[in-house]
Order: structure tokens, then sequence, then C-alpha cells
């Protein structure tokens, strides 16, 4: 190592732009940092368990792959020999996919998924598969909490929320249904990113649900949660729900101070009596330090419907894409899926289509409130992560923008009772994405100067 | 007039592109025509009963303004002065839209459908609105075949397609969502064209089912079809599903000779059985004039669930297109509806995704058909128009490639037993339609050479 600042595995601490840019340099090398992040899991895994599958072996011969690659003077994508965890819903061409059932154990696509072929496009080590709840819905993995073991790192995106908040890697993966990205990000108090639906690719991603399943992003920092969506962007034609349009510059964007101060919407959605006293509290000390920059705005009637519409679409296409494992596995299900299908079964056509042709109509609603707002402030959970390991807590305050397809990024804010971290979610317009992350950037900076 | 081939109410049997020449060239005047064609309607209408709403005043005022507009010299739209047919589904801003059920009369919907606004930009007559089937379904309107006025003129289309047949308009729109624009055509002896689905823009079109819903034109060769078709292609961000993508270059294809002979599949699909003997011998003739260019070719096996598939879609969406009719006035309902209504609430989501998921792999299948051939030959009807009004005969044969949203067209080269029309129907590979025209002008050359 050049660098006189960077020891042992120090480097696994490094922003993944501060790390792609000391390897750019020649200050490290891939597998330096590789190797650092290893040591950080061989220390932090026996208790926060994030990762299902994890080959060190596999994961030092790409960085050595890497750091050859860079020898030869080529250019080098931007996130050049930065290791990334892969939620276990993603295909990997060299690494089982498990989606976390029994009933998938030992599958092994062969084939990678657009969001990870991109990233090795990008320059990414592919770190390993990172644990997700059962078929990414409620039933909970192994992992626990980095901050206290006792308690849930969230999910369905758990290991990757968990990874990213130990300090194993700078950057994961995972996906939202509901609020599996939002949610855990907040309980491990990292950064979590989850893009206007039609930005990234759900080619070969487990499917649960074609019109709210959608793929976002874990950092430490919004430079590196821009750093990495900005790589996975893009339209597919493998993925019919793609949008054919200019990708946003999120690095660009971010990093700029807004034109004018911004404005906020505080919405305290129809979920607002389960939300805890603390936040609660937090949020009113959040509106106060704010003042006008954030008054309070009430949604609009139609979205008191918003969860059962959510619902009602989710169970229908848990009990399709899920067909398969419930007619030839079902005892080996949990119960809180079996009874999701079993009411998804249920659901008739003309039910789900009317919730579906609702989506247009309740995003039209919010742009009159983002014709005056930059953005929508929320909280990203009902509070701190709960205690115990049985459940990954409630994902309802992240229900109506994942129906929506909305932006959404959550910041590790505040605290609550147990010091335990708790997140403030922005919610911003439908493509809008890269002015929702420099206005979360200037909300984290007025917050804590 | 000036030219002195064209007399009287002659000019109502010119092709559109012809008149719309003779147009451009000052040998005719808009007023002339359309004055022919009222002429031509006053006549005939009293048998064919084709129009639902026709104000000959509104006509003739939109031709005089395209006459004033030529006198300034100003560029000209393909279709300047030439009266156009409209299906009583579209809305039109300054005529009622009805859409063949009583429970909508006296709508005025007060403005355009996508399609008719593009007409009047190609510089198109609105004629006037054509009868529709109930909500263009089943339910047959006045509508009687001008070839036998005990016949009917197939539906739901069943206006457009007689009002072309009997020279009341050169040129129609209708739609189709299982045999709608195919099957009336057929039976009325006209040509019939619908595009790869989502060419043509839905918005403000009644609509049914949206995987299903097509729009088409009719006229009375194929130069016409390419002629109109060309106008209303193209993109709309107000529906959803029309593709980004560049027009198809229908016209000037069509008028070219094909590069090399082109090869045929004869496709008999699973309902071949329902197809009147006369059709059968006529195609068995048209095999052996055809030879090695049109060998039998079966579907696969997936194709015998495609009516199933396309009956679980529609009703379904039947029932919820038309939630509010069946609530509020369910007994002004015709039977049939009633039924398919009430099939339609039964089916549950489950079925109904598996149904449209099933779409993109019955089309892939196709793939490998299209690979080898240029298109598939393949009845328009199961025969010629039947005797009687009272049902507008059956779709079976349009309902795989509306189904799997290809590109389809009926060209008039059959008779039956009573010397009413027989339509050939070929069918082409998504989004190849100009070279599906210009086979199927390929077709009707060697047919009656």
């Amino acid at each position: 190592m050049t660098n006189p600042t960077i020891t042992d595995n120090a480097p696994a601490l490094l922003g993944a732009g501060q790390a792609a840019e000391e390897i750019r340099a020649g200050r490290l090398s891939s597998e330096e940092l590789v190797r650092a992040c290893l040591a950080r899991i061989e220390q932090t895994e026996p208790i926060v368990q994030a990762w299902t599958f994890l080959d060190a072996e596999l994961a030092v011969a790409q960085a050595k792959r890497a750091d050859l690659l860079k020898m030869t003077g080529q250019p080098l994508g931007p996130l050049h020999g930065v290791p990334v965890g892969i939620k276990d819903v993603f295909d990997t061409m060299d690494m089982p996919t498990e989606d976390g059932t029994v009933l998938h154990r030992g599958r092994t696509p062969g084939q990678d998924a657009t969001v990870v072929s991109r990233l090795r496009q990008a320059g990414a080590v592919i770190m390993g598969k990172t644990v997700t709840t059962e078929l990414a819905v409620y039933a909970p993995g192994k992992t626990r909490n980095p901050h206290d073991p006792e308690r849930t790192p969230g999910g369905s995106s758990s290991g990757s929320a968990a990874a990213v908040a130990a300090g194993m890697v700078p950057l994961a993966v995972g996906t939202q249904t509901n609020g599996s990205m939002i949610r855990p990000a907040s309980f491990c108090g990292v950064y979590g990113y989850k893009p206007t639906y039609g930005l990234i690719s759900r080619h070969r991603v487990l499917q649960q649900s074609r019109p709210l399943d959608q793929v976002g992003v874990f950092a430490r920092s919004i430079e590196d949660v821009a750093l990495i969506a900005e790589a996975i962007i893009g339209y597919d034609p493998l993925d019919p729900d793609t949008l054919l349009r200019a990708r946003p510059h999120l690095r660009r964007l971010q990093a700029e101070a807004p034109p004018v101060t911004p404005k906020l919407a505080l919405v305290k959605t129809p979920v607002w009596e389960q939300a805890t006293e603390t936040t609660r509290e937090a949020f009113a000390e959040l509106a106060a330090v704010l003042g006008e920059q954030a008054p309070e705005v009430a949604l609009p009637l139609p979205f008191d419907q918003a969860h059962e519409l959510h619902r009602r679409i989710m169970e229908a296409d848990l009990a399709r894409s899920f067909a398969k494992e419930y007619s030839r596995g079902k005892d080996q299900l949990s119960q809180v899926l079996v009874e999701m299908i079993e009411r998804g079964r249920r659901v008739l056509a003309t039910e789900y289509n009317d919730a579906v042709a609702a989506i247009p109509v309740l995003r039209q609603e919010l742009e009159r409130l983002f014709q005056w707002h930059d953005a929508i402030i929320t909280p990203a959970a009902v509070g701190e992560a709960p205690l115990g390991l049985e459940s990954t807590g409630s994902p309802v305050f992240c229900t109506i923008w994942t129906l929506c397809g909305l932006p959404a990024i959550t910041v590790p804010l505040l605290q609550g009772d147990n010091g335990m971290p708790l997140g403030v979610q922005l919610v911003g317009p439908p493509g809008d994405d890269a002015a929702l992350l420099r206005t979360a950037r200037w909300l984290v900076q007025t917050i804590t100067e």
C-alpha cells in the first residue's frame, strides 16, 4: 500500500467512490480492498449473518483480475475493483441463487441478472449473495441487526442492508415490492434508494409482482448511492417495463447545491397512527427545525385506499408467481406466505385490474403536490428496528410510494429510544431522481450542520 | 369538373389515393367528392344502414374548408379532401359517440380520439359515424350486408366495412378485439387491415380490453389501406401501449415487388373444423395453385389454448370496462353481453395474469414459423356472411392473431356458394407490417393474373 493512511482492514470502511478513486490512482489495489472487506466479514459475520453465499477465493480472483486489467492501462469503469453485495434474488452466473427458500436450494441459474451484468461492466467485484427473507416476502432469514443482534435488520433485503451497515461491503443491491429496501436501510442506519419504477431492469430477478417489483441500492452516503445507481439504471429490452429514456445524472446533480432552497411536504400518510411515539416526536422536532421549509400536507382522499390496492395486487401476484412453490411445497413455505397466497388466489381479475388502473390516477393526484413541493418527507418505518428476529417489521410507510413507483431515499438522520437508527424518507416525483438525491443531500446538510 | 372522365357520383367510386391525387391536381374538388359520396349514401343507405350519425352539411363544410385551404397553396396532407367513415366508438369533438348502446345515447365527448385528430391533420373529411355492434361486442346494429341485405355485414365494425363496400366512402376506421375488422371486411368483400398491436393509438376509443383492443382500417385496395394506415400509425403518449418506433413505410413497400417470391404458411388453426365446406374447398384450391409457395404448417401445441386464453382476458376485461353499464343498466344490455360480463366477473386475477403472460410466449412460438415463412395464410372467417341479421358471425379465425397482436390483412379473393365474398387472411410477424402488405399485394396479383 502506497498510501500510509490506509492500513489493515481500514479500506473496508472507505466509501465506494473514495475506494474507486484510490484504486484508479494506484494507491490501493482491488485485492487489498476485497481482502479488507473479507477480514471485516470474518470479524462480524458470526454475529450479523448477512451472507447466504460467499466464496472468498472467487471474490479475490475477481479483484486480482480487476488489478490486472488496470495494469493494462485500459479505461476503468466507475466501480472498478469495488466489491458489491447482491441480494440472493438476483441471478448470478457463477454463484447459486436460492431466493431465501429451501425450495430453491441448490438453484444455480448460470446467467447474470441484467443488474449483475451491468455491475460487472462497471468493474465491480461481485462479492457474494446476501440474505433475503423467504422469496423476498416476510419470513425472516438468519440476518441480525449490526447495531443490536437482538433486533431485526428489516427485510426483505436484510443481508444487503446489514452488510453495508457492518462495513462488510461499501455497496449492495436489493429489491422492494412493498418496503424491502427503505425499511431495512432505516433499521440498519444506512442510505437506501429505490429509483422511479422502470429505471432499473428486473430481468432475471425473482418476480413477485410485475407492477410493484423495483430494484434499489444501499450505501453509506448519498454520493455512493448515486454512484452505484447510475451504473445499473438503464433501458433493458428484456424487462418490458423499463423506460426508454436518458439516464438521470445522479452523481453530478446530487453534488450540486439546490438552485433555490427546497420546499418539502411533510406527509403523515393514512397510517400515521401506526408510527411509534418516538417517531412522531422526532418528526415534530424535524418539522420545527425546518419550519416553513416543510409544511404538513395531507394526501387526498383516494390514498386512504392505497394500502388495500397494494395488498390486492401483491397477494394476487404472489399467488401467481409462487404457484409452483405452493402446489409442490406448500408445507415448506411459511404460514404468513401461505396465507397471502391463499388470499391472492381469491382475488378477481376485475378487482386486480381496478387496482392496477388506480396507480396512474394516484400518481396524477401527487403531481399537483409536486408542483408546489420538491419532495415529500415522511418516516421510513414506523420506528426503530423492533426487538426479536421472528419478524422484519412493518413496511406500511413505504407502501404508497412503491405502489406509485415514485423514487424514494431514506437518510439515517434520527435515533429511536434505544439509540437505534431511524430513517427519514424523501419521496420525489416520478423521473426526477437526480433532484431527489440533491434534495436529500441538502436535508442532511441542513439538519446535521 | 375539369376531368371529363369523372361525372356525377362516379367520384365516390374512386380509390382514396386516386381521389386525393385528383384533388391535389385540381381536377376534382373535395366538395365534389364529398357530394358524390353523399349522393351514393342517399341511394344505398336506406338498405345498407351503415351510419349512425351523418350530417351532410357538416361534411360539406369540411370539404369546402379543404378546398379553400388548397387555394391558399399550403402543403396538403396525404388524405386532403378525402372523406373517411369513423366507427362510432372513436370520440369525435363535433359529433356524438354512442358506442352502439342506448346507455350512451346522446354522449357528445367534445374531443377527438387521437386517430380522428390524425386523420384531420392528414386533411381527411370526417364524414360521419358508422354503426358498431353494442359496445363493439356481439349484439348487432342495424347495418345490412351491401351484397345481400338479408345477410349480416359482420361486426363489430359493421358500418365501416359496409360503407366502404357500398361505395359510400373510400376509407373507414374500425377496431378489433377479437374479429371485428377482418370478419366484416371478409363478409363485405373489402380490404381490412389491423396493424401490429401498439402501432395505432387507442386514446379516446371505447375500451374493451387493454391487452386486446386494436385499431384497423378498411379500403377497396391495398394501396388505400396503406395510405390511411400510414396516416394514423404513430406513438401516442396518451396510449401507454403504443410503441415508440419509426413508422413503417407501408405505402412505399406495398407498391414494390417482393425481392424473392414470398413463402407462405397455410395454417388451418385449431378451429379448422368450424370452417364451412366451401371455405375448406376454396383453401384446398388456393393451396393447389400456390403449391410449394404455401405449404401447410401446423401451429404448435400451445395454440390449442389460445381461444380459451383470449376468452378469459376479453370477458374479464368486459366485466371491468362495462361495470358501470352493467350495474346501472343491465336490463338495457343484450343477453349475450350480460352473460360474457357475468363470466368475466368470476375470472380470477391469477387466471387473467396467466393468460396475459402467455401472449409473449405464443408470439415467440410463432417467431420460429416466421423465420421460414413471410406470412401465414388462413381464412378470414368460417365462411361467407351468414343469412340473417341477428348475429354478426363467428370471429374464431381472427382470435389467435388478435391475441398475439400480429398484423393481419384480409383480401377479397374468394367467393362462397351464394356468390358472397370470402376473404383470405394474411398474418405477418409483429412489426413487419409493410412487408405483409407487400406480400398481400403479391398474392392478389398471383391469384388474379
